[in-house]
């Protein structure tokens, strides 16, 4: 439900407050931007994330300014961006992007227990990359100790989307107007231990460069 | 220079207060992550942007939120990030993000007049898609008046960067390990207006699926 924080003022028409829509835009998106305040003062960091269905989880090592300044349980603000295509219309000040756009807000609860991160960490490779969680070395009992893992409610949030072609105010037939779609690429392994690419791998690079092709579809 | 706002805690070695680096980073992202206060809670929004050697320039409606909330001047934080890989380490603790990252804070001033207006438009498409100024309509008076533009000096900030391969602590021999390198890739138009594809748009595509070549070097 729109709340005053999580309302859409600019084009209401693009807003959502549907987690079904919030969920299929976290789904696939690999880094979150967090945002919080920190001694009277704004303050943004990009971070890998992961979510189930009831909350949004992030995480990084104990003496990172975020884990210092979450601790005190501020609310933040967490902003997820599926970057879909530049949108050329012939009026320059009517330009735009095509989008979805989720921010979350909330306040940040610490995993405590050695178990609560290990199944995070778990469920977190096995969403990013499906077939790997049995092919990696499970984090440790010090590698537990030394990071810290927070998570926010999936309960006030607001999705925006844009998709289509340009809004054209301008008609000059002269002026050509269109959308150039964007999306992630991934490419193949370097740095790799081994030439030969694990199947599991080879799957994320395949699947991560289809998605745009669900994209267009919706 | 690194001020208490600005310096890098975690791992400082990514870290970096190089006027060159940030205008690197800037030079290539299409959107940037603005973070500001409204009402004592943190509130994020994604924005496309502009910027040249001394600001950053983002711009909106005058009736959305972040317009009235920055022409009370409060101090913005601004991410931009670069995703440039998936490192998958042997030990699951250990995996990680290729990324350059720049975070700038400051308090937005805003342009006043329609020729200072005029010339941010002219400017920013003109970097983003060389050859398009001179094939749009440009903004007329009620375009102008209906805009607000916003920038922000590049004073403080920080910038942070990750590349290589996976820092490994974990050794055993059958675990896979490297990195996936992302990129943005540009796809050919949608919603023409016109199947023929101009050559400056064309050029873009090429620009921008290029970029990452241009990052493995780096």
């Amino acid at each position: 439900m729109a709340t005053e924080i999580t309302k859409v003022r600019r084009h209401p028409e693009r807003g959502s407050y549907d987690k079904e829509v919030l969920l299929d835009i976290l789904k696939n998106g690999l880094v979150c931007q967090v945002a919080f305040q920190q001694n009277t003062l704004p303050f943004i960091i990009p971070m890998t994330y992961y979510n189930d269905s009831n909350y949004i989880y992030i995480h990084g090592s104990p003496v990172a300014r975020i884990s210092n300044t979450l601790r005190d349980g501020p609310t933040v603000a967490i902003s997820v961006l599926e970057l879909n295509g530049l949108v050329l219309a012939k009026g320059l000040a009517d330009n735009s992007m095509n989008y979805r756009s989720a921010i979350i807000f909330g306040k940040p609860e610490e995993l405590i227990t050695e178990e609560e991160k290990m199944s995070f960490f778990k469920e977190w490779i096995d969403r990013l990359v499906p077939g790997r969680k049995e092919s990696t070395a499970l984090p440790n009992h010090d590698e537990l100790k030394n990071v810290t893992v927070f998570r926010v409610k999936l309960d006030q949030f607001s999705v925006k989307i844009r998709k289509g072609g340009p809004s054209e105010v301008r008609n000059d037939p002269n002026i050509w107007s269109g959308v150039v779609p964007l999306s992630i690429r991934a490419h193949d392994p370097v740095f790799a231990s081994d030439p030969r690419v694990p199947e599991y791998v080879k799957e994320f690079i395949e699947r991560k460069n289809d998605e745009w092709k669900m994209n267009k579809k919706s």
